[in-house]
């Protein structure tokens, strides 16, 4: 990963909080995130990545378990950098097939571990692990379950991470009736999701209006 | 500080990136804040002292440096519900015994050390602590000197906060003929401070719409 060859400044313009960063992407991530915008596969958005790596960086966690890896890149940005071991939950078979190639390709495999399953029936594939840091990034409506499920292996002093917090706007949109009947439905679990982790006493929990919309839960 | 009476929601209209999260102010701390604002003394901003703390929380610092005291209210949230020492330095006379009479009415003087001199004249009197955490919150005009003296105290994975980096959205303000010749100088002092944060290849430092405008700033 040592060969960055562009330097991409986060665009002010998507980024509400993040005023200044650069993120560098070499040839494969470049790769990666062209493949991503051609098949509208959803990546973590540039300022939330600077701010989850400002975490990292802070953190320095050991262990770091994802919650849906899709192509794997938000996984090979943590470990890029860093030392962590990565054990990152897929169920899509074609995202794991891309994810497992580009994680391959960037030579990471030897930390980070993709596991083809339902995330809420992979909870015995990593029951052995403490982690300093869970990434949720996966169905949204599913979003207190995985917390619930994995929290239960977080180490002393650990922390949540949850993208999709805003879902592009929508968590806070009044205007429901032009919402589809499954979106309703999804943006209440979300809202409902909100309410948990702000009302969870085991957590300090501050949700920021970066990526799209990072929840950020430090166990008391 | 165990008789918090009112919990202060963070105001939304306010805070840019912070959506959610509460801070809890007991009547001292009430008091200190009604003081600030009757007498014109900048305090940090909500959205930054969630911030703050979240970043605090994370890191755990053991020493803390800060510059520039006012009236030590972001010295006594950071010590709140946390186990650190703090060392702050304030040069006017009048701020400094506020501080100290706030500090010492909240029971923290065992752990914040108040020192009474001008931060560019204050190194010796703790050259021989090292540092976690240092926050930058004074005079704007000697941002870059503050850093390059105090980070010489640094620990290793050490990082430094520094408020203001925004004043107040001017330092992206390009309207320049509106400002004053003394704020023109002390806006383009700033944007040279950006400049040397942004450059400075020893940390990885990222600034954020947040408070008025907050630079993380991480030791590699």
């Amino acid at each position: 990963m040592e060969d960055a060859k562009e330097i991409v400044t986060v665009n002010v313009e998507d980024a509400k909080a993040v005023v200044t960063n650069t993120l560098q992407f070499d040839d494969k991530l470049i790769k990666i995130r062209d493949y991503a915008k051609i098949n509208n596969v959803p990546i973590i958005k540039d300022d939330g990545m600077v701010f989850l790596k400002m975490l990292i960086d802070i953190k320095k966690p050991i262990n770091i378990l994802e919650i849906g890896t899709a192509i794997g890149y938000s996984s090979i940005m943590m470990a890029k950098d860093s030392n962590c071991n990565i054990y990152t939950i897929e169920r899509d078979e074609k995202m794991y097939n891309e994810a497992l190639k580009n994680i391959n390709e960037c030579k990471l495999n030897d930390r980070i571990n993709v596991i083809f399953k339902d995330a809420l029936e992979a909870f015995d594939d990593v029951k052995n692990i403490k982690f300093d840091l869970i990434f949720i990034d996966a169905a949204k409506a599913q979003y207190t379950k995985f917390f619930e499920i994995y929290t239960k292996l977080l180490n002393k002093d650990g922390m949540v991470v949850c993208d999709n917090m805003l879902f592009h706007g929508l968590v806070n949109d009044t205007n429901y009736e032009n919402m589809s009947r499954s979106l309703r439905g999804l943006v209440r679990k979300l809202k409902n999701f909100h309410e948990y982790l702000l009302n969870n006493e085991s957590y300090n929990s501050t949700i920021y209006d970066i990526g799209d919309g990072m929840a950020v839960s430090i166990l008391k």
